[in-house]
């Protein structure tokens, strides 16, 4: 029973968006490498476990050492952190553990503070100017592999992308534009380097390329992560349809205001986050969606959420179906961002009831 | 030792916001009932109750449930949630509990439904337009107090109110112009309901009024929250001087890239929230303050948080201090809104490095 703000997951509905993914990567041949930043669940994770998935990425060193327990090949993808060398040497003493590196300091540092193997991953800053190697730094990039193949501790693994930059897209074809010329840089720093490491890989890894792209011909892995809930923001990129979307959080309905026909939700900032998107709306935190007797269906047509304090939800709805709300009932709400209210809420509940809990 | 983001508390400055606060609620005869929404600590809470402190407010009826093992007489100062009727009356059965409502059928239902005794604020609009009852409505107001009246299980306390508007203001005059107008409208209801409730009382308490007002003669109780922590949000709104802000992110460094002038730190929307604020620079996550052997101390200038991902967080620094910083140390980071990112950070560290749990 529903009695404050609840993170509802169909879990039929996630099985069908993992399997989906798993099946595109094992028709374009590729390491199908997901990222677990999003549901940072055990229980999750053997779904994809399941279908025959072996290997993870995940974004911190805490992280992968939750994801030991049943995974003994992860990568961490985020760029080395030196305070944690010494929880990356136990994981790596663990499991096969894949580190990002970017600079000469950090392979020098890694050099020097390693007790176990690991494989390296350059980042390649492929144009979401976040953090990475430029492409053209190919003086750097031979000083970084002197290093690691001066170290009996490292190995390289290969190139390393994210487009972030997809975010910022609203149409497919914009998607693949980015996601081409992501490859190309990748291509082309692959055949530079080719001589030196015959064997490197190539890994990119942003969901709405991988939701949307056809051509991964320059790709060997990849590593989507948010596609397994999907939310609005990834539609609204154009990443996914809602029905899609497989994460909701029930809203206690608290307060109720006809004069400007908004709704009092128990469902603030602390259960969704404050990641909002721009839409003719306006800046909206959330969409409400029909209640079903399985789960939830479509998108309420102009009912929002319009404003987020710590507990409160605002949410504006039509005036001609005002009447059809009542304190003390519930409103289900498609999340803007899932990967940061997943991160907020302590477990996800089933449609059946059941609690599936978190990191 | 800092090995990843964690979140400092300055335990002397902390409780130096307390006492301040403190002073003022007596120095103008007022009982102060902070709320404890933005630290949700028992121990934070301890400095408060060595004070003197007996009456406490909380967001939800989860932090009551946390708070009452040390507090016995709670305000859960958001509008009731039906849905959570049996915590509620386990609660009631416990301590002195006060309940929000603002509609007729939050009073049928908590008639029906209540088996211990409480006591009811009305919530009032003050002008923010989050949720309360208009000014105006005292037609409402009387039936909500008929019902009240009825039921042998409610007490009448009061109008509470809550200025969040006050956070759009950038001058202490601005603030100080909302406060009043604030005051104003509880003055009105308490004159026109006092002969009805000759003791009712009025409850206001945003931390930007509370910070800056110097008149409260038609308030009898303060509830403010944010003040104990303050942060950048509160400083632009003009409640606080920055070296009242007690608490900072501490963000290890994995990455420099000089060619734009950023640190890519390991802090991200998982730590600080997405909460953000405009200034001169644009859209800024947060400000980097300069490290010292206590603590920390001033802002640094121009160096702020421009971006944040998940886990990562860009910082801009100026082109001349930029070799300054290195891979493998860290940056103290002030955070925008200090109750969203307390809320996410799992406990706080003393300057001396000891732990305080939250909730």
């Amino acid at each position: 029973m529903i009695t404050k703000p609840t993170l509802f997951l169909d879990t039929d509905k996630c099985k069908q968006n993992i399997a989906q993914m798993y099946r595109k990567a094992q028709k374009h041949n590729l390491i199908f490498r997901p990222h677990f930043k999003t549901h940072q669940s055990l229980k999750i994770g053997q779904w994809f476990k399941h279908l025959g998935v072996e290997k993870i990425t995940v974004s911190s060193v805490s992280m992968a050492k939750y994801f030991t327990s049943e995974w003994d090949d992860i990568t961490i993808a985020f760029p080395v952190n030196h305070l944690e060398i010494d929880v990356i040497n136990n994981l790596a003493d663990e499991i096969t553990l894949n580190l990002l590196a970017e600079s000469e300091e950090t392979i020098a540092f890694l050099s020097e503070h390693l007790t176990n193997k690991v494989n390296i991953f350059l980042k390649i800053d492929v144009g979401y100017h976040r953090t990475g190697i430029n492409q053209n730094q190919t003086v750097l990039i031979d000083r970084i592999l002197d290093g690691i193949e001066n170290s009996s501790w490292m190995s390289f693994s290969g190139f390393l992308g994210h487009a972030g930059h997809t975010y910022s897209c609203r149409t497919q074809n914009e998607i693949k534009k980015i996601h081409r010329a992501s490859m190309d840089i990748m291509a082309t720093l692959k055949e530079k380097f080719a001589i030196r490491s015959p064997d490197l890989m190539v890994s990119l890894g942003d969901t709405p390329s991988c939701s949307v792209a056809k051509d991964f011909s320059k790709v060997d892995e990849i590593r989507p992560g948010n596609f397994v809930f999907y939310d609005l923001m990834q539609h609204q990129i154009g990443s996914n349809n809602i029905d899609q979307i497989v994460v909701a959080v029930a809203c206690p309905i608290v307060a109720l205001h006809k004069n400007r026909s908004e709704i009092v939700v128990y469902g603030g900032g602390v259960h969704f986050s404050k990641e909002s998107l721009e839409d003719d709306e306006g800046t909206i935190y959330g969409r409400a969606v029909e209640r079903g007797a399985n789960g939830w269906g479509k998108i309420k047509p102009d009912t929002y959420v319009t404003r987020l304090s710590q507990e409160h939800g605002i949410i504006s709805v039509p005036e001609d179906q005002f009447n059809q709300y009542s304190i003390g009932d519930y409103m289900m709400v498609l999340p803007v961002h899932s990967c940061m209210t997943a991160n907020l809420m302590k477990y996800y509940c089933t449609l059946e009831g059941h609690k599936i809990p978190r990191m």
